[in-house]
């Protein structure tokens, strides 16, 4: 959201109240339609179709693709048969087949009942794709150049055929839809020659990726790539659309929120949060909160079964939450890392021995940092200077102990689970801070009290 | 990485053990710069500049910019000065920048030499901007165009000084270094009147950054309006660059996985997992540990004072991890929302009672169902199955009660510390999990004491 919406919002809502609509109609199509979908995004059901119809047809179509599925739906309940036939052939395949997934099936009937036939066929094509799949969020319209055209036909071809194009920056070579190499316009411009036919300078090292991989995939494949878009066919390896950087940075930024989500312990949602009410948010909170609290019974019982030892020693009930925390904290840091790693496929499963051993190796260093610095603070600290006397050097000793085993244990478990996950087909994300510290806990805990049990009883 | 490469790799193999130079050769050109980067990283040092002068020079520079900084330093130490020029020259001025950022200072001298002094002189006001600015990321190599220019011109100087310019889809109309507005080539090249002025068909309602924003301003920036490239302007409004999409786009890439990082209680890196060693990854994960094992031991101290009431109740121990996890889960969920609501813009600090309420909501919810479940699962497995006594229907109350009391503080703690870092000038991502988490821990065994008291006792 632009800073300066902030201020056009107070200027419309002024500008609204006195009825200038000329004025607003002025200022609205300074706006870039990004802009436009988030100053509307919080207008009432009466102003938002009012203003709507004041916009330039293109710029609407603009605006429109980019507004929330809310304000879409407001707009079309109320449009005209008229005014939704305009909007609707205005979008872009992509946008128009994410419309259709996001509405009521009523409204769907509408909008394909509007749509010309030619662009309702391949709205529907679309749809077919599974969703996060590269099928699901490609566009179908791009440049097509055959390999015998020379320079000056291929310029002449995308001055005529690019203006319904999502982009004509990069162009694709084919025969009987076979991808046959990619010509990027600034190729075809820079080549002085006009006759020089497109197959000498196409680039026939070309990378696609298949409609049914992961839409993750095509987008981290475009970006590793630097490209602007990136191919993609059938199993039969036609050509049947492109994905555009905008689409696929929309695709990542999605794909890291939803990591983030799961890595909090909640199943991701495609609402913002301010969109979402208490009883959505409720609804993805909930699951985990509910296995993660059962399973944190099992903690329990652990402590219940050691109560006789934890009586005689009361002492020890003090260092619970510090040894669990800390064990916690050094699996969360360890998953972490590998579930982001994994994520931008740094890692692969088949480097397992490599990560056990350079998360054997920090959680040595950083164990016996941790042991030394609490030995000094429980020895100095409690014993000394606070005079707790029940802080023998024993005690001290198995609260260290257990202090580098628990994380050691605990990056060990942090590191191997995410790939595990990730090897079984798993989301590796869900390995992350909530369920490692379930277990870590359970761990520390039965470490911890065999050690007392060894050294103290 | 591409699936490919491994296979790429063990054909290399094979092929220069059986020196078969022109071969290799002939497979590194099929190849695109970012994958011979990441075959290469596995080579050595003998071998690398072996197979780095087999590339020809466009390709060898394209490689070379998706090098890692270890790589790159292993070829430069062993390049002679011409290899060095040719090399560098080659390269786009923001990844020179980068180059001589991040290589030691006898190298980045050697680096200078070789440059050509035009280029010198741009990297060194490159290097000039903050780490992490916009100026930081962009590139100096973009096509200006006059306004009184006709179509025709515009085309023809981009064609004639394009090949050097990191994009020419977007082009930038300039006046005295003032930016006027903009114009896609696409724009341009659709534009069938080539007398038409520039002028007429560019956007005057242009939107930019400053040098000094961060970039991770920039690249949202840039991702919310689609852009293929955002213009950059100084504090006194002069066009000094552009930043392009697939620079953005490892912007964003880094920056959520350094949020990622800092949420999971680490100090950010740059350098790859597989690339740290062991002492590295320590140095970045044992500040967090010890501050936090620290803290933790005040959550020790509030066992330790009620240390004789747990030992006439000792039934209430047992349930410590169960409210201290679910406790530090509920906050995290909140914070981990918000830290990533605020990286996308899609909070402010002002929505703060909009955002209470709703956690508010929220978490009267989620406590009210997890109270209620355990309530449940204690009374009818712990107590009527499992038999346990010690369990009476006020000690059950206790922990339910505890429960709900606890949730709705950790969402609301959750919630709030990131906005308020947020607006304190700090990364709310600090706010996260293991932060969160040891304040619930304390807050949850106060709550849980104080009603043991008032209930039990």
């Amino acid at each position: 959201m632009a800073v300066h919406n902030v201020t056009v919002e107070r200027t419309l809502a002024t500008l609204l109240e006195a009825k200038r609509y000329s004025t607003i109609k002025d200022i609205l199509v300074t706006m870039n339609g990004a802009d436009i979908a988030s100053v509307f995004s919080t207008l009432d059901e009466e102003t938002l179709p009012l203003l709507f119809r004041l916009l330039p047809k293109e710029l609407a179509a603009e605006a429109f693709a980019e507004m929330e599925s809310e304000q879409q739906e407001l707009l079309i309940r109320g449009f005209s048969d008229k005014e939704l036939k305009e909007v609707v052939n205005e979008l872009f395949v992509d946008d128009a087949a994410d419309l259709v997934e996001e509405m009521p099936a009523s409204v769907v009937n509408r909008i394909l009942e509007q749509a010309d036939p030619e662009f309702r066929k391949e709205i529907n094509e679309m749809l077919q794709y599974p969703e996060d799949s590269a099928g699901s969020v490609m566009t179908t319209e791009y440049v097509s150049l055959r390999s015998d055209m020379s320079v000056a036909d291929a310029i002449e071809r995308i001055r005529r055929a690019g203006v319904d194009k999502e982009t004509v920056y990069t162009c694709y070579v084919t025969s009987e839809r076979k991808l046959q190499g990619i010509v990027p316009l600034r190729s075809i411009l820079m080549c002085r020659d006009n006759e020089k036919p497109i197959s000498e300078i196409m680039d026939t090292h070309v990378i696609t990726v298949n409609t049914l991989d992961s839409s993750e995939f095509a987008a981290s494949q475009l970006s590793h790539y630097n490209f602007i878009a990136l191919p993609v066919v059938d199993s039969d390896g036609h050509m049947v659309g492109i994905i555009t950087f905008d689409d696929a940075m929309d695709v990542l930024r999605d794909e890291a929120t939803a990591d983030m989500e799961i890595m909090g312990g909640m199943t991701p949602s495609e609402k913002s949060y301010l969109r979402s009410n208490a009883w959505e948010l409720f609804l993805h909170r909930i699951p985990w909160l509910l296995l993660l609290m059962v399973s944190a019974t099992f903690t329990g019982m652990i402590i219940t079964s050691f109560q006789n030892a934890l009586a005689a020693q009361v002492a020890l009930t003090a260092f619970i939450p510090m040894l669990m925390d800390t064990g916690g904290n050094s699996g969360s840091q360890a998953s972490v890392t590998i579930i982001r790693a994994l994520s931008l496929d740094e890692l692969e499963f088949r480097d397992i021995p490599r990560v056990l051993w350079k998360e054997l190796q920090t959680s040595l260093l950083c164990g016996s940092a941790l042991a030394v610095v609490c030995f000094g603070k429980i020895y100095l600290i409690d014993r000394l200077l606070m005079g707790n006397s029940d802080l023998t050097v024993s005690v001290i000793f198995v609260v260290c102990l257990t202090m580098l085993l628990t994380v050691i244990v605990a990056k060990l478990i942090g590191c191997s689970l995410p790939m595990v996950a990730k090897r079984l087909g798993f989301d590796p994300a869900v390995m992350a801070s909530p369920f490692i510290t379930t277990i870590v806990d359970a761990v520390s805990l039965l470490v911890y009290f065999s050690f007392a049990s060894m050294l103290l009883f």
